[in-house]
């Protein structure tokens, strides 16, 4: 058994998407797209006799990771790197659990293959209330596009061909767990105009423009996200909501040229790996 | 409409596999596993007024290439850059066809899906006979499972988790054409059980395993494969067969550990995508 393993999932950033609620965890899931991004999680996980986890060396709850740990009945140190915030937007997570999964897989010698692995991440986060569709997009990379729901042995997955820089910024976080509980008719309504509309011109343009018409429509927008979107917009860029946060997300140098100081990365080419 | 694209895709070492021929390409397609490559293909695209394709600065025929430019209706010089050598089983075509495909998109304003672009060069390189799994395996990246053969609208992938270096080289071509079109019972025999083995313990190991034995039982080693591959395993290497090509792939340092002086490159963790 090796000491230790390290796996990386990229961050992922929702435009747009629709809940479909199942009993099944593995059937239950969203509708959707969205952004994977070269800032994500790394998880370096050490066999020990209790699970902790921490984050940027702080001891800190991500529920579905100790879950997945349990169901697995493994015990370990999970240490997460990783330069997104929690709660913003980013899938922090659903990347966790993910890469949690894929490094548990290695130091156990559990021998699962990938779409177990992704099953059971998606399962822990489902179950947690914590996402909807970020495990199976960060399984993915790219710019997914998640036309039904689901884990691996459920959904369908495909993609909108893009790549390039892009850069965000955070106003402060939402309670997931709170929108995903509660009545969806709204959120659900926007979510399946938004998929129809993207489905018509599938390209990063529409992703963005059906992203600022959900977060309208859907009711969650919020007054610091909107006045910074509007900005960029006005400065010619492209930008919208990251769901579920109080974050913005520009191609581009859109947050740049438009007077912000954002962080930096490019849209994600790899998908969650061992490393 | 930009003036060129670039897209890569990530090389594909066919361990083993099983034909599944179908009238319809989308269907048609093979079972099996392999391992994509850090090493790959570059394309550049840049429209014309007729189409011309060069590999490494000379003028060279990949029929699906130039196929998929006629099912569009498009022309372009298409500028192919890779370290890899074709015929070799390394998945060049295939590599070239969907890079090709992916940029054609850009260039072209297609406004396509990825899927939809996977499917068009899947459906050119079997038309073709130069490969039946090649476009799928490497519109993914990782070490990908083929669990039911065809386009992504009929097939089932997974993967087997692995990541780290990979040594490569080369004794000569063989003609995949000739292969792929001839009597497949012994092969798909040989296929179909090698699947299965590493179904019951899918790692790593088990694919180079799974692949020595293959390439015995298919009647595809010939005698330079055998003597390298063995070479590897007597010095505690792990090493086999490209599928189809006389090459020989190692994991780590296995081929300069046993005194060759190979190709050094890693597992992609990507999959194909613009640039």
């Amino acid at each position: 058994m090796p000491e230790s393993a390290t796996a990386f999932a990229p961050g992922h950033v929702t435009a747009f998407f629709s809940i479909h609620r199942e009993p099944d965890p593995s059937k239950m899931g969203s509708q959707g797209v969205g952004i994977t991004l070269t800032d994500g999680v790394r998880v370096r996980l050490t066999p020990a006799e209790d699970t902790t986890v921490w984050v940027n060396d702080d001891p800190t709850v991500i529920e579905p990771v100790k879950a997945l740990l349990r169901t697995l009945e493994k015990a370990a140190h999970v240490d997460i790197q990783t330069p997104l915030e929690l709660g913003a937007g980013f899938g922090v997570s659903g990347a966790a659990t993910l890469a949690t999964a894929l490094a548990a897989n290695q130091v156990f010698d559990l021998n699962e293959m990938e779409n177990t692995l992704i099953d059971l991440a998606h399962r822990e986060e489902v179950k947690a209330e914590t996402g909807l569709g970020d495990v199976v997009a960060q399984a993915r990379g790219g710019v997914p596009v998640r036309l039904e729901p689901g884990g691996p042995d459920h959904n369908l997955l495909d993609g909108i061909p893009a790549s390039g820089r892009v850069e965000y910024l955070t106003h402060g976080n939402i309670d997931t767990k709170a929108i995903l509980s509660g009545t969806a008719d709204q959120l659900n309504r926007a979510g399946d105009a938004a998929l129809s509309e993207l489905l018509a011109e599938p390209k990063l343009s529409t992703v963005f423009e059906q992203g600022r018409r959900f977060a309208t429509d859907a009711d969650l927008l919020t007054e610091p996200v909107a006045r910074t979107i509007d900005q960029v917009q006005e400065t010619g860029g492209e930008a919208m909501m990251a769901m579920l946060g109080q974050s913005v997300i520009a191609i581009d140098d859109g947050l740049t040229a438009a007077g912000f100081d954002p962080a930096v990365c490019h849209i994600s080419q790899r998908s969650a790996r061992l490393q």
